[in-house]
């Protein structure tokens, strides 16, 4: 575990006391941690850009009746088995199923995943939620 | 399961040819398959703003050494149990965790879970992956 | 103008480390300055949700070779003068214009005017852009 | 001026349904406006991620009475003169100013300016909104 480091900083006074406004309605406890997770946001959206690795998970909404389409899925998610950690599946309703899938690697690499398992027929909805592996945060 | 309708669309003959390389590149199988993707991001933003029930996904990263921090986390998803349906819990490496909260609920409930989370001391990152609960898609 | 709040902030060193380096490579000159932008972003994003006022650019992209286009934004941009500060016409190229219109009012109102602008046939893309009328900064 | 292509597409019937409630609702004239608003979203996208010219503007508020920031922004600008095509400046308030830059260039270099502008001390606010030059649309 890492150490803390104090440091002081300057900000203008109405600035400061509109950010604690929303520090408090947002149930944050302390200044330091609020500032601690716009720097996370801020780093996070930069290992997307240029990192060597990053985690994800890949939310998708599809008709588990579409003939054929587990097993499609099941083919995309192999050819990047190394990617994946993990995947939980949902029945929404009679109809609908959502899968989350965790993943792990190279940015470019979890977007392609990401394209593939969308372009897929039958899957209604896919989305790509950014998150990291820790080590920048 | 539902029935499929034909219409006829007229588009920029310039604008077509491009949208088909695009669909050619993310291997989509077909123009109504890429047409219906569009159309799907777009009712599940729209959604968002003015829907009765959305589904998502809460990703976080923490730092499970974190003293009292399981403890804490478990106590706000209870706060918010009928929300969740399920969640998943991945070791990255010696201190990071990921874990992946399945919700569906009133969206601006879904968001002040995802904001009482992040807020949490401890918590390294968090975001919201929207998704649908599939009705409108 | 307004004076300067000093308060002290404590980090994990890691975090602060690679923030330093984000920094650099951004060519922000001070750590306050970096913070008051990452705060700054949040504050407006959260004005565009709740707030009274806000600014903004709608930004188009048009032929202008379409007949009776001009005179269906001309007519639109009336129907919403009340929030209309200005606007600037560009010339790309022998058919393609830009048109950057600067507004200023209820952000669901600015949002209708850009979604009428975008929803105007001849129209090739619109964009609404999220600032501030300063108020929050 | 182009051409207008005709083709047919499928879609789910319920997909459709809400999508021409959407339109509506907007006040889009046709579905195949509508159509290809989402197509020109999805190519502007694209453009900036992979292409070789596009248009933006970008978005800046700061306090005019900060000592030598005019002077900084016309510096800053001028070092990306080949880049930028006209700017436009609002007074907001009795301190506020919102200036909008209109730049055309490569994607990588509209950014380092964005992000330039947006270091500079004194400056309260900038964003960068995406638009194209046209050739794609």
């Amino acid at each position: 575990m890492s150490k803390l480091t104090r440091f002081t900083v300057s900000l203008d006074d109405g600035l400061l006391e509109r950010f604690d406004e929303q520090i408090k309605k947002a149930g944050c406890p302390t200044r330091s941690k609020a500032i601690a997770d716009l720097i996370g946001d801020a780093l996070v959206k930069q290992e997307w850009k240029t990192g060597e690795e990053v985690a994800a998970a890949i939310i998708m909404v599809f008709d588990h009746h579409k003939r054929g389409l587990s097993t499609k899925l099941t083919h995309v998610q192999h050819n990047y088995h190394h990617l994946i950690i993990s995947s939980q599946h949902i029945h929404l309703d009679h109809d609908n199923c959502l899968e989350v899938v965790i993943v792990r690697g190279k940015p470019e690499k979890v977007q392609e995943l990401a394209e593939r398992l969308k372009a897929t027929k039958g899957v209604k909805y896919a989305s790509l939620s950014a998150a990291s592996t820790g080590k920048v945060l």
